[in-house]
């Protein structure tokens, strides 16, 4: 019964809390990439409905709730450390915000905004090495660059991941020139952290005329549809150590665990779609139960959350807050009252996020 | 702990068992219709990829699996009764299969399809009274038609509900010109199964490319999809009556409550999308908890099945085989084996059908 009234403190200000909270989710872009986002759309050279009307909103608009997101989004310093204090979290899994570099059609812009990205966090997680750590942002339009880059990332930068906003331009890691970025990843045992995207020009329509594309539905449909090409695409065969983090609680796959399997097994047997649908070394709910962890972004809602410790295994699902979209105490409070031994809250907020992002373990 | 060699018996013939099993999404088609759409595709006047895909593996192809879906779907009296007799069924609620009448672009053609259809199917029901239900086909592409054939479905022909197969040619009944459909539901009080297509051609090549399009994840999205667009419309708040049942427990929906409801609200508050997104008289999970029933077709699965009547009621959830795409004893005997009491087990195999779909109650 946590007093509503009282503030909530960080695990390292309140040893009593027996966690720290990590939170794995969390959005930055650096203003230049804002910059180059409104150059796209101002140059009539973006093709992307939803990404336009999401700049337009949230990084041009001036009312309240686009203002606070677009100024803690650019934030690398005392704002986004003051919401963290004021809202008990120890340390952020800092990401470039979607759609990153992936909006970008020609490979040498998005290749080095992705370095660029990259030297600003690394230096942002430098001076804050307590509170911050980053991943590696890629642009999946020169893989072997993206490769590269991943090593830079890890090797020199100290960043602990990757991250992928879903799909580039229509296209999906199911496509095997995508792969050397698996392959570097697994080389490395760094997990890619696959945030939503909106549904591709491809798909949208019948998402965007009814405003559903984004996190209302979009996003988790367009994000679990990667994910699970990925897992039918054969590469974790391939790649059979790759870790992959997914949010919002695995963008409901974990919902259709056995229906995938099923569905999958069924195909194969009757011969449907035999060109396409391919024999795989184990299950389908194998590769989500073994390959790949969940956050709570955006879900702080115990049923599902249970649900998923349930069915996925409770050591894959970890604490996400999605900062600056979604800071709300209350969704905190829900999280730290989770029906869990202290033990599994440990593991729920710290200690999990310190073995998939490899953080070291603090005092 | 049921002996794994016993046959299954009906309810009816094993009052020991408690309960009768009424199965409540079970297909349909009228070989009458298998040839117009076989024709429309012959022609080359069909633009529905997927459809053209279903059509050739489940109708014409002369394998194992398809050649005893496609028998068993044509057939409405003894192929049909002797699987369910070997199935413990006691009663179907027979629908017209998907995509039925809403393939066609002519409204005139789509309305005698749907008048032959359940003509058809009233007699086959009239044969076998104690074993055959069945819901009303519609042509949504003439809506006040469509509504006139409600009517006469619910008072002359003795059908107990509405099959709607997800989209019209992309469109959706979020969209008022459908709502006299709506409004003949529910003041005849009669349901309407939201059941799957195929995502539109506007929504389904990264589906397609990768044959994910069907049962394995592009159903499930296009009519989570559907039903969403239906509740965010309004169309709720204009029939507060109306009564939607969908299948596969929800389209996974039922995972996605606490964020609908949570980004619903925000964008309300926030002004995201202010000329689309609409207040609405109740929250989003609102409607799915008093509004919509769920069923199990191709979801046997005990941790979802919980999952769905805690977080939906207990009530909400019912029993559905997806015959003839899946006839499996086991998904038999593991809902029978549901953690449940002796009278919710009768009322998700039996008493919510019969009041959903005002179905007589057997002796």
């Amino acid at each position: 019964m946590t007093d509503q009234n009282a503030s909530i403190r960080r695990g390292a200000e309140d040893p009593s809390l027996g966690y720290l909270r990590i939170a794995t989710e969390e959005s930055w872009c650096p203003p230049e990439l804002v910059r180059m986002w409104e150059e796209l759309i101002d140059a009539g050279r973006n093709a992307d409905p939803a990404f336009e009307s999401y700049v337009n909103f949230f990084l041009r608009s001036s009312s309240q709730w686009p203002k606070y997101v677009s100024e803690r989004l650019q934030d690398l310093g005392s704002l986004r450390l003051e919401d963290m204090d004021a809202t008990g979290i120890d340390r952020q899994v800092i990401a470039l915000n979607s759609p990153g570099t992936q909006i970008f059609a020609d490979a040498a812009t998005a290749t080095s905004v992705a370095t660029m990205a990259n030297d600003v966090l690394a230096e942002g997680c430098r001076a804050h090495p307590d509170r911050f750590s980053g991943l590696t942002a890629v642009a999946p339009q020169d893989p072997h660059a993206a490769a590269e880059e991943i090593r830079r990332g890890h090797d020199q930068l100290g960043l602990c991941g990757v991250i992928l906003n879903s799909h580039t331009n229509g296209e999906y890691f199911s496509d095997p020139k995508f792969w050397p970025i698996l392959e570097a990843a697994e080389a490395l045992d760094t997990p890619i952290y696959l945030h939503p995207n909106w549904p591709p020009p491809s798909m949208i329509q019948p998402f965007l005329e009814v405003a559903l594309e984004g996190a209302m539905y979009g996003y988790g449909v367009e994000t679990g549809l990667h994910l699970l090409r990925i897992i039918t695409s054969g590469a974790f065969d391939r790649f059979p150590r790759l870790k992959i983090v997914v949010g919002h609680l695995g963008e409901a796959l974990p919902f259709w665990l056995y229906r995938m399997d099923y569905m999958h097994s069924a195909y194969l047997r009757g011969g449907r779609n035999s060109s396409v649908v391919k024999p795989l070394n184990r299950q389908i709910s194998d590769y989500l139960k073994e390959n790949v962890w969940y956050t709570t972004s955006g879900m702080a809602w115990e049923p599902c959350i249970q649900f998923c410790r349930q069915v996925l295994g409770s050591e894959r699902v970890l604490y996400a807050m999605d900062y600056p979209y979604e800071v709300e105490e209350e969704e905190i409070r829900i999280q730290d009252g989770l029906a869990l031994s202290p033990a599994e809250l440990k593991a729920f907020f710290q200690t999990t996020a310190e073995k998939v992002f490899k953080i070291p373990a603090a005092g």
